[in-house]
C-alpha cells in the first residue's frame, strides 16, 4: 500500500473525484484535488469538508479528525501542481481520447514511480494505457458510487499492467477500508457484466408473458432478497443508459448471446420512456399515476392432506412454517418411493417441486403426473414473505388452488406465474452464476473476487456462486441445462466452470 | 368502428395512400385525399373513380354506389383542411422523421378525438408515436399492396397505445370489408416476420446443393400449394429490396440466427442481379433466356411388390392415388411390427418415410435399414402433383428407382434432391411455423391472427400453425428438434410455444 | 490453357505482381508489365532478371532460359498497350473500387477474348466483375506470397464467372507449374477461411486458461507437425492485420460464431501490441527480452507396471517408442475387456486415453474411473516429440506421475495442460477439418481441393479432411460433438458432410 504519507492527486472533481479525494484524506494522504472547469475543485473541496463536519456530527468521526482530513486537500490550478504525486487517480469523462491526452501529459510531469488509477468503469484499462511511454504503470481503480459509502473497488489490470502496480493499489484501497478485487481489463469487467443477467432474464420473462412487472419486481425483492427489483431498477437507472451499456457489451463479447437486449428495451428507447426520469418506463412516474400492484393468488383454503417429502431445504423450511403456524401436515416416510422424483410436498392431489429449469408442463409430461406445481428458488425459504407458483397447463384448478393454499397457510404470498421455465428467481440466480462462473473460468477474477463484486458493488444479497453453491452445484447446473434444452439457444449454456466442478463433485468454493 | 358519417382523410396519394381512400369512400366515409406533389391527390382521385367506373362495368358494383364513392372523395391543399378528420391514415414515404414531422403538425390541427393510423411496414409504430404529444392516438394500420384486393389489414399496438384507439381502427377495418389482426410493434410486424423462413429455408437448402431453384420452386407450388416458388418470388420482388428487409429484420432481432442472410443473397446484389427488374436474378429474364425446368426423376417401372403401412394421411393418400390408378398394392396388417417405425410403404426393398427431420442417411443409420427413402410434406398429399424424394447414401439404385416408380405409379412428378434433411416442404412449413409460434408465444399476435396474416397478406394456401396442427403437432416437434441436432444451430430450436403445447398434448388451436 | 505465345499482362509490380510476372515469363509467355507508379514496372523486372540470373547461378535454371525469359519482359506506359494481351492478371492495392475500375477500362481496349484474373485475396470476384459488361470473363487467379515458390493458386469463380473462364485459368496455373484449386468466390475463399480454427482453437486455449503461448506453439510444433505455433505465426502475421482479417470473416458470414474473433485479439490491438512489427504482441521482441520457455514436466520415474490396451494407433506407436528404449511393458489380452473403453496404457493407477473431446475430468466422471489422464492428437504419435496431457481434477498426483514417467519414457516431452476438452491439436485438427469440410457441404471447393489448399497454400504437413479421415472420422465426429456438448455452443456444431459420411460409413476421401 501507498504510505500514508504519499500525495495522492485526483483529476475530475465530479461526485466520484471528490468522493475518492474525501476517502483519500481521510485515510491521512495529502490529496490534491484538480478540475478542468475553474473553481470545481475549491467547490468540491467544500462539500468534502462539510461532509467531514456532518459525520463529525454524527459521531462518526472525531470533530479534530474532521478538521484534520479536511486541511489534508487542496486545490490544484493545474497539471504541473500534481509533480509531488505518488498516485494520480483520473475520474473524467468517459472518454478514451481525454483520459489518455490525461495520462500522456501527466507522464511528462510526475515521476518515474508515479502510478496511475483509472476510475473508468467501460473503457479498456489496455486502451487508455496505450498512449503510455510507460503503460505498466497504469491500472483501473474503479470505485462505486457513491464512493465514501460503497465498499468495492475493482482494481483493473490491463495487458500491460505491472502486477506489482495492482497490488499497490489493491494494498492501497484496502487501507482506505475498502474492499478490493482484481479484474482482468475485459467488457464489464466484473460487476457491470455478472450483472446482465439480472435485467436479462427478468426482461426475458416479461417478453414470453411469464408476468407483469410489478409481479416479477416484488418476487425479487420478496422472495429473492435483491433490494430493489429489476424493472424498477432499471427505471431508476434510465432506459437510454442501460440500454447503451448492454448494447455496449454485447458488441464488446461480439454479440454473445448471453447479452443480447432485448426488444422492450428497444421499445422503451424508441418511445422516449426512460424511466423515473422523464416519469415513464416500465411503470408511470407521472402525477396521479398509481403503482400497480404485484399479482397475488386470492386466499384459499388450507388443504386439509399435506404431505411433506424429502430432505431439501425448501421441504424442511416450509415444514417449519406450517408447524409455526400450526398447520397439520404429515412426513412422508419415503416408503413409497415417492420423493424419489424431488418432490417436496404434495396437497389436495397436486405434487409440489422446486423448479428445476423445466416448465411445469414439461414436467407434468415427464413424470406421468398431471397435476405438477413448480415453486421458485429463494434467498431464504424460510423467511421469504413472497413465493412464485407456475403450474402444468393440464393441471386440474382444485388442486393449483390446493398448492396455493399449502403456501399461503405457510405464511407466503404467492403470486402465480405463466409455466414458464426456472420461473424468476432461480432462473436469475442460475444466469448470475453462471456469468460470475464464467468471468472466474476466463480469469477476469477469482470467485471470492466475484461474489465480493456483487455483494459490495451492487448490494446482491449474497455472491452468486456462494448461492450456487449453497443451492447444489448439481442443481443448478440442471437448471441451466434444462433451460438451453427448452429454448435451444447458447444463451443458457453452461459455463465450463461449473461443469468441471460438477464433474468432480465440488463445490466453487471449496 | 368509425361512423360512416366519421371523414377520413389520407396523407399519400401513391397506390397504397389511393387504394386505402377507395376502400374508405366505398364504406361511405367522405375522404380527404393529401399530397405534398402538387396536383397528385387530385390525379389519384381521377384513378380511383375511374376504378369505381370499371368495378361498376364489371358488375361488382352499381353505378349509383359508384357515382356516389366517387363524389365523397376530395383533394386537400394543405395539412389544415385536414382539421375535421377523425381519422387520418398516413401512407408517404418510409422515413421516421417524415412520418413523425407530419403526426407532430397534425396535432395542432385536429380535434382530441382523431385518431391517427400509419400504413409504414417497417418502421417501429411506437418510435412513430414518440414524436406526439399524445401518442396513445398513434397506431399501425396497415394494409397489403394492392389494399383494394387484398383483405389483411395488421392494426399495430405501439408501446404508447390505447387499446381502444387499436379496437377502433380494428373495427373500422373490418366495417371495411377487410379482415383485421392486432400485432404489437416488433420487427416486421406479422407478415413480414414469419414469412422469413420462405426465403430462408430455400436458400438453405440451394446453398447446401439440395436442389437447383427450378427444382425447389416447382416442388413449392406442384406440391407445398403455394403460388410463387421462393426464388421467382424473390426475384420478382427484387434482391436489393429483399436482401435489405432481410438484414433489417435480422439486425432488429439482435442477429437472432433464425433470420441470418444467405450469403448467396450477398452474391446476387454484389453482382448486380436484382431480379426481374434488371434482367438478371436467380434465372436469367433476358431476351432469349430459357427458363430452366424442374429436375425430375426419368420414368421408372411400376413395382409389382408395393406394400402400403400405417394409418397415415400420408400412407392413405397414397393409397387412394394407386388405386385410382390400377396399381396393385397391400395393405400391411401391422402383425409383424414393422409399420412401428413409422413407414408409410415399401417397394422393391426400398423403405418408404415421410421425413422428420433427419437425413436419409442418419434414418438408414439409426434404423438399420439400407435403403430408406424419404418424402417430402405437402399441402395435401391427395393431390399434389409433385414430390420430393431422398434416398440415403447407402441406399442401392434399384430400390431407389422402384421407390420413385411407386411414386410414378401414383400420379406424383418425382424430384429427387441430394439427401437433404428435412426436405424443401416439410423444413419450410416446419420453421413457417415455428416463426409464427414465436410471435404468439411473445405476444405480437394471437394464433388466429397470425394463420389469417399468412393467408391473406401474402396468399399461403394454409396458415402456418393450422398446417402444423394438421400435419402433427408433436411431428412438425420432431422435424425441428431432428434439424436442431443435425445442425447444431440455435436457427432451427422449437419455439416455447410449441414445445408447451406438445408436453400437454394439445393442438395450437383447440 | 492458354498457348505459350499468348501474351500475358500484369498490372500491378509489387511483390504479387512480379512475382506473378516472373512465373509467367519462364513459362514461355511474353509479359506486359505495368504499374500506376513512374518506373516501377521497369525496376521490378529488373529484380525478376536478377532472381532468374540467381536460379541460374544455382542451377535452377540453365543461363540461356534464364536469359531469354528475362527477355520475355517489358515494361508498359499505358493501359493502351496491353491491347494485345489475352490474359490481364490483376495485382493492384486491395480496393473494390480501384479494381473495377481498372477492368471497366481495360474493357474497352483489349480484345472480347481476353480474359481477366484477378489476384485479390478478400474481395469478392463477383463484386469486381459487377462493373463489367461481360463479367463472365473475369475471374479470381490467386497467388500466394511468395509467388515463385508457393504451389497454391485459388482459381475463384463469381456468380458471373464463365466455367471456361475458370477452367482456362486453372489449366494455365497448372502449365505454370502450379497447383490450381476451383474455389467459389465466398468470404476468405478457401485458405484464409479454413484456416481460422488454428488461431481461433488457440486462442480459445489461451482465453480459458489451458496453458501459456509458449507451450501451446511448442506443442503444434513439436507434436502437430505444424511449422510454426499460432501465437508466434500471428506474432509475425501482425495483429493488426490478423484481427482485421478475423472480423471481416466473421463479419461477412453474418457474426457466425465459428468465426467469433477472441477478446485477446482486441487487447493487443487495443495495447498496440501488433507483433514483430513493433516489439510486442503475445512474446516480447524487444531487444534483451528472453523467449518463454515452454511448460514440461519435471522428468517422473519410470512406471513397472506398464499395460498397454487395445488397436489404436496411439497405443502402437506408444508401444514402439517403448520398445526401442528398452522399456517393458506389457500388452493386455483384452479379456477383462477393459481396452474396450478406449483406453490406450496404464500405468501406476492411472488410465491413459486419446482425447475424444470431453476434459478428462468429465471422463472420470462417465467412466467412474478417478485416475483418467489424457492425451493429445498428433501428426504422428510415432514420431513426434512432445505430448500434450490433461488429468482429471480428482485424480491423485502420482497417478498422474506415472502416467507421465510412461509418456517421458516413450521419449515424450510431456506438457501438461489444465483440463481443456480436446486439449490442444485435437480440437485444432478437428475444427480445421470441420470447416474444410462445411467449405466442401456449400460448394466452395471440392475435397482435394481443400487438403491440397491448406498444404501448399498455408504449408500444413497433411490436409485436414486427410487428417480427419487418418484419426477416424468418427472419432472426429465424437470431439465434435463432445466439444459442442461441453461448450453448449454453436460453434462447435458438426458439419452436415462430417456428420453423412460418418452416418454413411464412409471416409471423406473414398
Amino acid at each position: 500500500a501507498l504510505d500514508a504519507s504519499a500525495v495522492v492527486a485526483v483529476v475530475g472533481a465530479g461526485a466520484m473525484g471528490a468522493g475518492i479525494a474525501q476517502i483519500a484524506a481521510v485515510a491521512g494522504h495529502a490529496v490534491t484535488l484538480l478540475d478542468s472547469r475553474a473553481g470545481a475543485a475549491a467547490a468540491a473541496i467544500d462539500g468534502i469538508r462539510a461532509q467531514y463536519r456532518k459525520l463529525a456530527d454524527k459521531g462518526r468521526m472525531t470533530a479534530e479528525a474532521a478538521e484534520a482530513a479536511g486541511r489534508r486537500l487542496s486545490a490544484a490550478a493545474g497539471l504541473a501542481e500534481l509533480a509531488g504525486a505518488a498516485l494520480v487517480v483520473e475520474a473524467i469523462v468517459e472518454n478514451l481520447e481525454a483520459k489518455q491526452a490525461l495520462y500522456r501529459e501527466l507522464e511528462g510531469i510526475v515521476s518515474d514511480g508515479c502510478i496511475f488509477g483509472t476510475n473508468t468503469s467501460s473503457i479498456s484499462v489496455t486502451a487508455i494505457g496505450a498512449a503510455l511511454k510507460r503503460p505498466e504503470r497504469l491500472a483501473g481503480l474503479h470505485f462505486f458510487n457513491p464512493a465514501p459509502l460503497m465498499a468495492l473497488v475493482e482494481v483493473v489490470s490491463g495487458l500491460a499492467t505491472d502486477r506489482t502496480v495492482a497490488d499497490t493499489l489493491f494494498a492501497t484501497a484496502a487501507a482506505w477500508g475498502k474492499t478490493p478485487v482484481h479484474a482482468r481489463s475485459t467488457p464489464g469487467f466484473i460487476v457491470n457484466r455478472v450483472a446482465r443477467p439480472y435485467y436479462a432474464e427478468a426482461l426475458r420473462v416479461l417478453n414470453e408473458g411469464g408476468a407483469d412487472c410489478a409481479t416479477l419486481d416484488a418476487l425479487m425483492r420478496d422472495c429473492g432478497g435483491f433490494r430493489m427489483g429489476p424493472f424498477e431498477l432499471m427505471d431508476m437507472i434510465g432506459h437510454d443508459v442501460n440500454f447503451a451499456v448492454t448494447r455496449s457489451v454485447w458488441n464488446a463479447f461480439y454479440n454473445d448471446p448471453r447479452f443480447t437486449p432485448s426488444l422492450i428495451q428497444q421499445e422503451l428507447v424508441d418511445a422516449g420512456f426512460y424511466g423515473r426520469k422523464n416519469g415513464r418506463g416500465f411503470f408511470d412516474y407521472r402525477d396521479g399515476a398509481v403503482r400497480p400492484a404485484p399479482r397475488e393468488a386470492v386466499a384459499q383454503a388450507t388443504p386439509t392432506d399435506i404431505v411433506l417429502h424429502g430432505q431439501s431445504a425448501a421441504a424442511h423450511a416450509l415444514a417449519d412454517r406450517l408447524f409455526e403456524r400450526g398447520i397439520a401436515c404429515t412426513w412422508s416416510d419415503g416408503k413409497d418411493g415417492q420423493g424419489d422424483d424431488g418432490r417436496i410436498a404434495e396437497a389436495g392431489g397436486a405434487v409440489l417441486f422446486v423448479t428445476d429449469g423445466r416448465s411445469a408442463t414439461q414436467r407434468a409430461a415427464d413424470l406421468g403426473i398431471a397435476n405438477v406445481v413448480l415453486i421458485d428458488a429463494a434467498l431464504d425459504h424460510a423467511s421469504a414473505t413472497r413465493i412464485a407458483v407456475g403450474a402444468a397447463i393440464n393441471a386440474w384448478a382444485p388442486a393449483i388452488g390446493a398448492a396455493i393454499g399449502l403456501l399461503q397457510a405457510a405464511g407466503f404470498a404467492v403470486s402465480r406465474l405463466n409455466d414458464i421455465p426456472g420461473l424468476m428467481v432461480m432462473r436469475t440466480i442460475a444466469m448470475l452464476a453462471n456469468e460470475a462462473a464464467d468471468a472466474v473460468n476466463q480469469g477476469v477474477c477469482d470467485a471470492r473476487g466475484a461474489d465480493a463484486a456483487m455483494r459490495l458493488g451492487v448490494n446482491y444479497p449474497r455472491g452468486p456462486l456462494e448461492w450456487a453453491d449453497r443451492i447444489g452445484l448439481p442443481a443448478v447446473r440442471d437448471v441451466l441445462a434444462n433451460l438451453a434444452r427448452f429454448y435451444g439457444e447458447d444463451r443458457y449454456r453452461v459455463s465450463p466452470l461449473i461443469q468441471q466442478h460438477v464433474f468432480a463433485g465440488k463445490n466453487i468454493h471449496d
